[in-house]
């Protein structure tokens, strides 16, 4: 028996997040599938972050145990002829016995678009969050400094999040636009329940100009989800990357995230 | 009567082209379809580049007559109200009733995105050709200069080409690339049918080391369509933008044109 770590890239837009659910097809349930025809055993991939419905990844780290003798070609190539279009895996590696794609993960990387348009996006239609007004980035860039670091951030916290604690540290937020296009991207330890949505709602608001920079560090301090903005769509969520110790030598997320 | 000229941003996968054909949704039809209905009156719209099925567009520009009095903002909010998902309007002016957007047209660029990498693209198989070895792109970069300035381009001429003269400009070929992705942009004063697409074959021929640069040179000269490459697949196709003359004042290509 070996343990194998594998990279996910997949479009969440028909699954029902990476979970499985009562009803509809999650993203570990098909891969798990995909892994079991190669294993020919009965194989579970366990992920790194259990992206919600609609939530795509190209980063997504997973791992699984398998008896069979199969090189990483042998397992990339096989699973990938078992997965439908909108799934694959990216690259496989061994792994020692205690790595779990989740509890080993250091850090986490999602990016947010929004596309700010009179017209309606159509080739990024799927990715990205349409707002047909253009978003005020530096005050945007202004509000999230006081978010870096560690902090209690339930106000960004669904009410249904199923985390011990809220405590969680943002390492980095950047905000960046291109034309039409403006990309939020945020790397912490790890996310509450619609954390990311959540946060780039708030900032949704203020490069809006509806409410005041400072709002972003008032909803920090009073805890209170029901003061924050509607949370953002799904669509626009990535999750990029999952970092782990550098002795593990797992590829870096630059070498596997397509350029989106 | 007016005559009023639009940016269109389409992805082809589900349309058989611009044109109409006796079967299948174009996206002329379907667009003309959305401007008689803002029009009150039947409209045909006419664009800059009949585009093929499967081919996408950023940057496609079109004209029509109408009688109705709209501002081109209402014209806008009207038209993408009256599309599917997949085209959308994406400005509006009104031009001189001379103006004719395939015949005033300056030159058209397309872009052809190839993605190399073992495992299959996700994000972006809608939108790239996939191919499974990686591409030298500097082979193809000097191959790709026998073909700039104005040539005879019989060699890359699909066989129901129904243009009067196989001449034609390449102001520009320029070929970029960033991690797994290859694009290939091309300009010309116009392209024969499969021009794009024949002349991107025959460079990741060279590019995987299967013709030497000269080959591309000694295609051109031969003129002969059936010594040249497989034709690459039209999903990795983007019209990306229309040049007219700047006093036309239309919007430049670069303010429309997604980042992708």
């Amino acid at each position: 028996m070996a343990r194998i770590a594998v990279g996910v890239e997949y479009e969440g837009t028909d699954f029902v997040g990476w979970q499985s659910q009562r009803n509809g097809r999650s993203v570990a349930q098909v891969l798990s599938a995909a892994v079991s025809t190669v294993a020919a055993e009965t194989v579970e991939v366990y992920g790194a972050g259990r992206t919600d419905a609609g939530v795509h990844a190209t980063g997504q780290v997973a791992h699984f145990d398998a008896a069979a003798p199969r090189s990483p070609r042998q397992w990339l190539l096989g699973i990938n002829s078992n997965l439908p279009a909108d799934v694959a895996v990216t690259w496989v590696q061994p792994v020692p016995d205690d790595f779990d794609a989740r509890r080993s993960a250091l850090a986490r990387r999602y990016r947010y678009a929004i596309v700010c348009s009179v017209a309606k996006p159509v080739l990024t239609r799927r990715f990205a969050w349409w707002l047909r007004e253009p978003l005020d980035c530096a005050a945007m860039a202004e509000a999230s400094i006081a978010w870096i670091g560690e902090h209690d951030f339930s106000a960004f916290r669904a009410a249904n999040c199923q985390s011990s604690t809220p405590m969680r540290r943002i390492e980095a937020l950047a905000i960046t636009r291109f034309e039409q296009r403006v990309e939020i991207e945020v790397t912490a330890n790890a996310f509450l329940y619609h954390m990311v949505r959540n946060l780039v709602g708030v900032l949704a608001e203020i490069g809006r100009g509806r409410a005041a920079p400072q709002w972003a560090e008032e909803l920090l301090a009073g805890r209170d989800r029901s003061k924050a903005a509607p949370t953002a769509p799904s669509c626009g969520l990535t999750l990029v990357a999952v970092r782990y110790a550098a002795e593990l030598g797992l590829p870096a997320a630059a070498e596997r995230a397509p350029p989106f």
